[in-house]
């Protein structure tokens, strides 16, 4: 990344292109150090309380996980008919197991985690992203690389889900190729019947290449593929997920519907998500019409 | 506004308050002084192409200027059954302007600016905002003050407008005075019946005591209030707008409604809205329908 900006003590910046990218108070640094595999940080910011960071990048922060977590997902999990298991790749803050277990049917999650320390981290200062999800019982987390999961381990298993999540660092370094069509194969042979794939695919407005790039690939492999976006206030931007699924149509849903299962499946606390909002994040301005057009 | 960043040559930085904001590559600077009321600079940027800045603030830009404009003017002029006059206040840069004059029933505007070098600035820059609407032998403007011609000069003209867009800098400074409840009183009065008023009211993440309280005091002066939210590149982040009425409730419009508005009003190119993002921008995530509870 580029170097727009100088170190500026107390300043936390990001880019979201060599050109653009945002800032905050960084308020006080509470722990960082470098792991195997990469350097981290975590804050105590002003704005958005423990903020976690990786290779100098925002992961998640108490007070705004929710727009991430939730929407990475409900999406699938609402049109899922009644998820009972689910394998997440990475996801080592907890926020996404927690999103899992709000639903009553979830038996088994297991998460793959590259990184030990993130769990470590999450464990000690990140409670309000996963309120008790990493030690939940029906979770089990396996340190270990995702990709040998999904290539070799997954596969020998015989263990199928229902949903799989892809909860990783962006696919620049050491993601790069969990992002890749192979990989999305790979999911997709770890998905029970009716199951679906879910993941973040970057900022169509800073990195347009990089989202069509991901939607073309994941149309592939899955029958259905549904790309959706919201505003992420610690992405600083615009921001795209997908479902991909041969089963699994999240976009045809109705706001009705999805209030309907939310109040079924009794989810509890939801600070974005809802069946308006569902819908809404399926529809794509003309520029991305044209950008991710089939 | 904070100085958490130091001044960096060649870098254009704007706040979203005290402890956030964002940051582009400035390019080149092509034009810069001060008018009577306000700073002004025109940049050349890699990432928006002509960039408008005044006192220090982002305005609008070549590449980006449709997400403001086209959905400040067309939210309101869709759910308006046939818009044939508006009054725009600020505005000089034409963006506005240019997407009235895409309704073909639109037979007058009427736009009051303060600063006649805004307008200068436009015309000699900003082609790609306007398109040539500056020029259009409908539009009048008036270089004056917005507040005299909605308490005083517009009432005794008798003159009444289908939309009256309030397209201007953020309330804090000389435009606060152009955000009060008074204010929209007048702004109603300047109604033809049936009318509509459009503003916008800043960023819910980061000014949420802002867009709530705007949303309150136009609520107190009229009968149906609408606020839609969209994500903004040059804002840096989600940003707010409202459509005003006693009659026009865009919310209630369906896309397939919007589509054919659009359709049977040749309305030509549109880079950002449609149906489907007509309708996306009413949908609140439970944390905005919380701020925004009646």
């Amino acid at each position: 990344m580029s170097a727009l900006l100088p170190h500026i003590d107390g300043v936390l910046a990001e880019y979201l292109a060599d050109d653009a990218g945002y800032f905050i108070a960084g308020g006080r640094l509470l722990e960082h150090g470098r792991s195997e595999f990469q350097d981290y940080e975590v804050w105590d910011t002003p704005r958005f309380g423990k903020l976690f960071r990786l290779d100098g990048c925002f992961m998640t922060s108490e007070r705004d996980e929710f727009y991430y977590h939730e929407n990475l997902i409900q999406v699938p999990a609402l049109a899922h008919p009644g998820p009972r298991s689910a394998l997440i790749i990475g996801g080592g803050d907890g926020g996404s197991a927690e999103e899992l277990f709000k639903h009553p049917g979830m038996e088994r999650v297991l998460m793959v985690e590259l990184d030990g320390k993130v769990v470590d981290i999450a464990r000690r200062y990140l409670g309000e992203v996963h309120h008790g999800a990493l030690d939940d019982p029906r979770l089990e987390i396996r340190i270990g690389d995702g990709l040998a999961y999904v290539e070799r381990e997954g596969p020998a298993s015989g263990e199928r889900f229902d949903l799989v999540v892809l909860d990783l660092t962006d696919p620049v370094g050491p993601a790069e190729a969990l992002y890749s069509e192979a990989f999305f194969h790979g999911c997709r042979n770890l998905l029970a019947p009716g199951g679906a794939l879910t993941l973040h695919i970057g900022a169509p407005v800073f990195q347009p290449e990089r989202v069509a790039g991901l939607v073309r690939g994941l149309r592939q492999v899955f029958a259905h593929v549904s790309p959706y976006f919201l505003y992420i206030p610690l992405y600083g931007s615009l921001w795209g997920m997908a479902c991909a699924s041969d089963a699994v149509q999240p976009a045809a849903l109705s706001a009705a519907q999805v209030d309907a299962g939310i109040a079924q499946r009794q989810l509890g606390r939801l600070q974005h998500y809802n069946g308006a909002v569902h819908c809404a994040q399926f529809a794509l301005p003309n520029h991305l019409r044209t950008l991710l057009a089939e």
